[in-house]
């Protein structure tokens, strides 16, 4: 089985990091392909850098629709695109925002998500009531960190994001913590052990889900909102979008 | 005052046509520029169009913030990339379901919407919750209708769509008839007089919430979620979007 | 065109500001006539004195129709008596806590609300939910004043409401204040000015918006929830209510 | 005890029929003082003869308040000035669509609701909303009946009405019929019989609620949003309603 | 009229407290009988605890039916077993929690309930959204006590509680206080006459409630979801639970 | 990895069924045991039903700690005590309508549940509220057959749920079938192939989210609402209960 996970920034250490996490927890057949698409944000901390990753995104379904890949996750705590993304594939597509919120649903009574930046907190709070999973989150907290501060060795991220979720572990009456940033994914292991709390990691979450799906042969409805776009024509930069 | 409206499909003919409806109704100090991006797609009718119509809509933003335009209008029904174009702008952005479910709410107790394609109605209904109009919306009728033959002449378009409106008005017990397509806006009129009930277009709505807004000396938010995106790196075919 | 602004209270130098300021922002072919009833409540601070202000009201859209007004603002926070109003009415009428949250959903993500005294945020809180606004409002603050206090020349109003204010910027992560009372309206530019985020006055936003709806032709549906009134006795104190 | 029932419309042979339903449910110990207000509509069939029903209504409670009555029922299907009257009262005010819903959600899944003409179906909707009832009510049904008709000895009314309970029976799935106007009180124990499903007449429900409430030592709470209105000033026809 | 309360743990000091409780507010044709299962956990305190006494209460609705039992009352806060109480019964069914609530809901615009241990709080909110009072509920509070610590005389736990309804109170603005746990029923008149607002104890109303439907006439619907069970093998410890 | 599949009827016929399926999924390393209490009801078609099963589910749980199991499969469409066992386990413990509706919201925008009896319905709306999955759940169709008529051979069971399948297919614009009983799981795979939908098991998706939770290490909450229960006595046939 062969799982593509995009991570939609162009910051290829985070994508190695994505990919190696995610390697880490899949099963043993299945091969991880983890990309950066060849356009757009470096980072995505805004609806404008969510909007303009998406074509990137797409791009690379496209390739992994070429290339016979199974499903694939989209690894931005924002899930952009999902949806799109789903009309163009053919196997399953989970965001890691999804993803983890559905696991946390499962393991306990509510969770709190930390995440990078404060004004992303809303994009959060939106996937969890299109989720239905608003009813599980108790709170969405921010880190007041860029998201590329995460790539730097030796910054205070570590330290900053671990005491936010001993801030959500003491007050928020809560059963696991959510990262909100696939760029947290290697921090996973560590703040779970310094709080004895589960921390859930989407990226994780994504890949296993993403292998069940696949492995019980569950793809994309195709006779909906989510069948395949329409073939037109496509102008300009994105004329090569065009689904033929 | 300068009100751009963006039709987010590059399918001039309706651009134009967009473009002579908020003349019409505009005031007599608004000056009207109608545009389509010069990248995207013919027309919008999936979540993959509507989102490889974002790009060429921020561009516009950008080109509009830098021609002091006061406010934006999105003439997709979709109102594809919102949120991202008021981050980017100074001003309001407002997009024509969100304008005319609004209006729809504040002149009866509930309305129809009635659009092209099937596969559309759900994205149609995920507005109408994100504006909090989920509540005054009875149902969401599809013609069955691709968006482009609303611009071929002679076409049966506005008789398909006349009685797909007359079906609403007998059976959805509504007070008024939201047209789901910036296309449409031409038949508004046409429609009203035949049915004897009130059918809103949203693009002339939009129009006058935009010019309100602004005479009223109120811009988008710059505290939060809506701040202007941060400057980052931007690359390959999108990079001339990073901010500056 | 016509439009009528209906202060419930029966404190005319309330009403009088109210007049200028809507005549502030009305367009140059709109007239504005500003009354309060001659009947009820010198102050709306209840769901009792709400009441017993909409057989005013409802008077007032009675002399209004005679006179050919084209549409109507009803200038107390609380609303009161819109669907009455709307039955009675042929053209539109728009409430000032509906027009000021329908305002601040469109140029932000939330909004909290500031308004007099505390037992009346409850009723602002059913408001935001029969509007479909609850979604973006963040907070109801009071400020334990009563509504006349308004009207004193000289009284502490205007500092504690923009402590009050204040305090909603700095807590509520919000992007716009709504004043809850049709009695602030003309604090709002001071207000705005010294915080530097917008503040919203449901006065002006109404009769913008009533102001547009008439120039699109938008009027009350007649043909469900709010057709007219059924002709009928009506006795003692009201007989004069009876629609013939 | 002593349990006023206020029939908010003039219409002393439905005040007299009300009064009878209510006395034959009554306990041994319990007053019932069944009337119409002296001012206000004939039936109530509109926003605006509900609004118009409250001044009558909240009379009757300073009345009663004067005469020591321990709780009073609103008889109309609309609730109206529910919020109002229990300003104005000590003891329990309950209207009887909350008392016939409450019931109705005990003692089965979900109930439907069968009412007079299609115009109030909404308002039915809206008070299910409020009282969180919305969620066991599967559909409010109208028979297209005036509330006079009745009244009106040999009327075809109880036919119609049980002709759209048994529709109701047949096709919602419920457990319960809910009868929704005070008119209906008499007609409760035929359709029963009839149909054999549960019909529930909420002027009865409303009694034993009352009962219970002032049984249990439970009044309306003073110390917040429904606390007694403030003295102030009022005017014209209404200035006998100034509280004092 | 013949009432049955359950006491669903089989701590009979609480039973007879409750009993007494509930025989001080019944009608004088009311009787009481007031038991606690032979099976199943001495508190509830947990989902565990509750799912476990169930069949205890199930058990006893047999016995019910068999004496010809009018009305039950669950008299444990987490209303355990209430839909499988009212399919094995022909009369009502009533939950001391949903009483409270409903009753609350009456009163006054808001509730917060005062309970035992934190991990209940869950349960309270979870039934309060199945009630449809979620809307009324401001918050559960938990006192960190034990359910068996309020059958140990002089146990500080009468304190303890006081002093978390003061709480509620002053920070919640609320207008009853709804006591979370049968066993504090003889608590009630001394905190309401403490504290000066309306505290409520499910048992005494569902007391009342359950004789307000039984003169009613209003049984549990045998039509759908709360039919009768269906006759079938039952194995093991539970065979004698087989309906016959 | 071992994983329990608790099948909470004592159709042993079934349960092999299940395990059969249960292990046509599982990974290389995943042990499967399937179990049928020994006690308890057998089959499962109302609340009552489901109540008296839980006791024998808790049993099962208790053993399967004991013997290290890693996590559970609660094998009925209402998942009966789901939250009772989660308090008891250490590792997940998984519903199969829980597992169903999660990975229908991932491969589709809506879905409808076709189950046995008319009366489980709202069991089943009732979960798909809890998991938050109410706004992917279009429908939930009962095919009125007993769940055992599913274990007879030769029955006309599939061809009936394969007509009722169908009818979802045609009428509800859905991207998945919900199959809404365990009975169902070996039919899964021909209804599939016959109507060219997606038809989802939960015993099989159930299967591998348990896989999934426990590779990442992910268990069940012990800080709150889902802690162990609490040690106290049990009494009468249920004192084994007793947690020591």
């Amino acid at each position: 089985m062969k799982i593509k996970i995009i991570n939609p920034n162009t910051t290829w250490s985070m994508t190695r990091k994505i990919g190696q996490c995610a390697r880490q927890v899949a099963a043993p057949g299945t091969e991880i392909v983890a990309v950066s698409p060849d356009m757009g944000p470096a980072s995505i901390e805004s609806h404008y850098d969510e909007a303009l990753s998406v074509p990137g995104i797409l791009q690379e379904i496209r390739l992994g629709e070429a290339a016979a890949v199974d499903a694939y996750v989209i690894a931005c705590f924002g899930d952009p695109g999902l949806y799109a993304a789903r009309e163009a594939a053919r196997g399953p597509v989970i965001g890691i925002a999804e993803a983890a919120m559905h696991a946390a649903s499962m393991i306990g009574a509510s969770f709190s998500v930390v995440t990078t930046l404060e004004r992303t907190c809303g994009i959060a709070w939106h996937l969890a009531e299109r989720y239905g999973m608003q009813r599980f989150c108790r709170k969405v907290r921010a880190c007041k960190l860029n998201v590329l501060e995460l790539e730097q060795p030796g910054s205070a991220a570590y330290r900053i994001i671990l005491e936010e979720c001993r801030q959500a572990l003491q007050q928020d009456q809560i059963d696991s913590i959510v990262l909100g940033c696939a760029g947290m994914t290697d921090l996973c292991r560590a703040i779970e052990e310094e709080l004895g709390i589960a921390v859930i990691d989407g990226v994780a979450v994504a890949v296993k889900l993403a292998e069940s799906l696949v492995h019980l042969g569950l793809k994309t409805g195709k006779r909906g909102d989510l069948a395949y776009p329409l073939h037109k024509p496509y102008s300009g930069l994105l004329q090569s979008f065009a689904q033929t």
